[in-house]
């Protein structure tokens, strides 16, 4: 598993196996690092409704093609780090996916070259603030706040073919809210990549997110959400307040 | 005016005066140098339907409260940089735009601190893909093609309130498409700075594009368009087709 991490105050690339994490030839114990997102994305492509029944839940309809939003950089956060709910915001939603990291610079590349651009997967919260997702028809605002692109822990090196057949669920203090298989994206993870590249360039680090499967719901202050995909790991954070009780 | 050029094969930072360019002490002629897009922006914050004869031109309601959305770094290009037209839409628009560019990280500001977070203002070009855009409904593909965020050619100092009194006009071939007044804005300047800024971290060179006043239009291969912002200058741009004729 390819990760970074601060250890002192330094950043390092890491490899992740088990409970510890090495670089440059040394181990550390996991528990004694701080994980950090496991890439520096120059953007955040997010794609909206490419589950079936997450699509019905919201009462919108199937698209045609993929419907694309980016969320800022400064959105970004890691595994542990806290989901800042927004006094903008009456009712903000976790939504678990699965990400794609890139690996190379690309553009216009076909599906069937995709797993060549491609470092790993990762797992992903597109947390929205579902009221002003309503409000603005667009949806950039209530899904760029600060701390609205929580993902990692790390990233998991397989093929487009085994990434496309993982078990993804999201848990809410322990209760589990989404449980589904990447196998049922309607659009699937070469066929995002060739579309994406075929508008943007892409940069290595930068993060396709899938899209959420159905479940989605309300995060609280004080609610630990858990994004597990299997074969890669467990993301979690916690959400609090941004004003003091 | 600021801006950014090579000079050989280095990149620096210069000051404009007249037909001239300084950088630490040596003095350029400016035909000499190639222009860059004047700051490195991590991301571009836009604002639609920010002027009421456009959105009643788009048919668009007028929004209570600012409609953001985000164009990718890998979009921008800089002063008489071309624009790929691409295959993937039949309808390419410009939409001359006043940017604002960030000087120093902010989060939270309030409208009157506005002046001292920015370095000062360019042109924009938010090119759009209008078919696209109808047809998502989400504007982010329509607006994100590489080459769709043209900005420049430098950056003027000014204050908020010299920058809302400023003449803004758009021509393609020379002929005059867009003409009207950054006084004519919805939500101004300030007011755009506090709303962002509350939503997400801004940093140094970041860019805010306030929105297109009437008059948007088709591009078509071989079109020179240019906006002029009094002021600050013009930043010309020529469209061309992805795929030779």
């Amino acid at each position: 598993m390819i990760a970074r991490f601060i250890y002192g105050d330094r950043v390092f690339n890491g490899n992740v196996e088990g409970d510890r994490i090495s670089s440059n030839g040394v181990s550390y114990e996991l528990r004694a690092v701080r994980l950090l997102p496991p890439s520096v994305p120059t953007k955040v492509v997010c794609v909206g409704l490419n589950y079936l029944e997450h699509a019905r839940e919201l009462r919108m309809e199937i698209p045609e093609e993929p419907i694309i939003f980016l969320k800022p950089p400064s959105a970004v956060v890691g595994h542990d780090d806290e989901i800042i709910l927004p006094e903008m915001s009456k009712r903000v939603d976790y939504e678990g996916e699965l990400a794609v990291v890139i690996s190379k610079r690309c553009r216009g590349i076909s599906a069937d070259e995709a797993d060549d651009y491609i470092l790993g997967y990762t797992c992903f919260n597109d947390v929205t603030a579902r009221d002003l997702q309503q409000k603005d028809g667009q949806w950039t605002r209530s899904k760029s706040f600060d701390t609205f692109a929580p993902f990692g822990p790390w990233v998991a090196q397989m093929s487009v073919e085994d990434a496309e057949d993982l078990n993804i669920s999201t848990r809410v203090n322990g209760e589990t809210r989404q449980r589904s298989k990447t196998s049922d994206l309607i659009f699937g993870i070469a066929e995002l990549l060739e579309f994406v590249s075929s508008i943007m360039t892409l940069e290595p680090g930068d993060v396709i997110a899938t899209g959420t499967p159905p479940g989605v719901g309300r995060l609280e202050s004080g609610d630990i959400v858990e994004v597990e995909i299997e074969g890669i790991g467990v993301l979690r954070n916690r959400a609090v307040s941004s004003t003091p009780a």
